[in-house]
């Protein structure tokens, strides 16, 4: 592996305060070294912090830092977090629309340093959408408020990869009967490249192997079972492969994630949310990191939600927020030699 | 496990001759005692078994036998094979029509003996549909012909099971866009009915516990992506209940087939077929059967087609039709059993 050298501290968010995010912060910095983390600072309210610690009784030390520069420095020692006071107070599993502004600022100074290129990436907490929304937040999600703030004049791509499987999707969160029924090939090829992109400039893939999954059972079956992958599909994989990607399908869906499949390719692209995630979850996701492609700066995400239900009772597990921060700076460790590479 | 004694022995049909069903019957004979296999015969013809044999030198002996009754005492040393003559001589992976009357007699046949109680159950090899077609064969598939000899009034359902994870469907074999466009909850109901009362006679599960996805990502999130949990499935799973099933859901599809989700489940009723089979080929297949519930006798088939492309070269691998035979006789040993206590 590329040795994690000088690279930017990466920007971590505060997510919605009264779920998990604080303590899986906490947490992970106290896993900094089993782990191999890199520097990482939060953006998130100091005082709350160490009142949750103490509540946890977790002997986490945290400490203001006045600009990213800064973190370096103090992460061996303590958290370091950029101050982004809270409004209301929190209370544990309740979100407070009080609190959404800041919510929103953590997010948008996070990008601001990773545009400036004083973060090397952003890793964001889950935030809760219907607060935020409240709030006067006014994008479906994340990724889409990322995408704004990063001026990205295309739809980024969410890519979900565990060790043994990487997906893309054509359709994220839409009913079945919508995805069914809006798939295009502009869709398709719109994944497809900036998918490839990212695995070159990214993951250091040099030619990266794409598998296109059909939409129906059996591909289709020639067409017994539905024109699409005709129709579609195979038309965006031909264009595709003239432009040279290393691309192939449409494939039986119910073949494509087995052990044997999985070693011939370096992304699944999937024509909708359950054909990716149904196999990557089956296979086990505890490893698991959502990454949103397409963007000027890296992004990751843990793949959870706000865990209401478990929230402040020192239950909540770092694993994903470390997943999630490790491969935002294996990606930033590839884009920056990738960058330097190319600009030789 | 009930001990598999004295049960009528299994009736194996001779599926399309030019694809692998002859060398696998071959074969599994073969590992009657390494997989402890139940006395079972070929509906076949007997030359073209031996010169099969002969051809791949396989020591394999092929012994006609005059009725079902005869096969026990014949299976120790030989494959007993009711002569079914082909019409055309065979050539490995070229299906020729002329040979789809005998291919058709051979199933009905065993159905005739199965019906009959002469036979414990019925194993399919598998067929070639448009051959059949081509030869006058009026029915969709198999399970369509199986459920027509039958006389059974209600459609069969198809179940999938591997030793980790069994599945039944909404929908088989019809494009994403008509299983969506056409669910129904008369559909759910009568697939759980059937595989309900199934488990309990064919599997010895007392109370079976089944599990119903959602159609849409995350279940549809509260109407957020899509209405069909709430318009459909939920009623659906409400009348199952009141009718005592111990079923419950609809859950989101992407998190109901982990390791410790399939633990508290005895099947997913799965609302399309990639749903159901993307988990279950993921997970591995090797040991996977499909059987199907709801005809008067008990039927199973290995989980894989002609296999034309290996068709004659000796390499095919019986292990399926092995599990399909074994799950046959466990089944007939369970229905007999419960048959027999109900009837006390």
């Amino acid at each position: 592996m590329t040795p994690l050298t000088p690279i930017a501290p990466i920007a971590l968010t505060m997510g919605e305060p009264a779920g998990i995010g604080a303590e899986i912060a906490l947490k992970s910095w106290q896993m900094r070294s089993r782990r191999k983390l890199p520097t990482f600072f939060l953006i998130d309210d100091p005082d709350r912090l160490r009142a949750l610690a103490r509540k946890l009784k977790l002997d986490i030390p945290v400490k203001e830092i006045q600009s990213p520069e800064a973190a370096d420095k103090t992460f061996d020692e303590a958290l370091p977090v950029l101050a982004e006071p809270l409004v209301a107070k929190v209370k544990p599993g309740v979100p407070n629309v009080a609190n959404a502004p800041c919510v929103m600022r953590s997010i948008e100074r996070a990008v601001q340093f990773a545009l400036e290129g004083r973060a090397g990436a952003v890793v964001t907490n889950p935030i809760h959408k219907a607060t935020l929304h409240q709030g006067g937040f006014d994008f479906p999600g994340h990724t889409e408020f990322l995408g704004h703030l990063a001026g990205t004049k295309d739809a980024p791509v969410m890519m979900l990869a565990s060790p043994e499987l990487r997906v893309v999707l054509a359709s994220v969160h839409l009913s079945l009967r919508e995805a069914t029924q809006n798939l295009t090939a502009s869709a398709i090829e719109h994944v497809a490249r900036v998918t490839n992109d990212a695995l070159k400039r990214d993951f250091a893939i040099a030619q990266p192997r794409i598998w296109v999954a059909g939409l129906n059972p059996h591909a289709g079956e020639a067409g017994a079972m539905g024109s699409e992958e005709a129709t579609i599909i195979a038309p965006a994989i031909a264009r595709l492969k003239s432009e040279g990607l290393h691309i192939e399908g449409p494939k039986p869906p119910d073949t494509l994630f087995t052990k044997d499949a999985r070693g011939h390719y370096d992304v699944a692209l999937c024509m909708y949310h359950d054909q990716g995630l149904i196999p990557l979850k089956t296979i086990g996701f505890d490893q698991g990191v959502n990454i949103t492609l397409g963007l000027s700066f890296v992004r990751t995400s843990p793949d959870h939600g706000t865990a209401f239900d478990i929230a402040g009772q020192g239950v909540a597990r770092p694993d994903s927020l470390c997943t999630a921060i490790l491969t935002a700076a294996q990606m930033h460790t590839a884009r920056t030699a990738n960058d330097e590479s190319a600009a030789r």
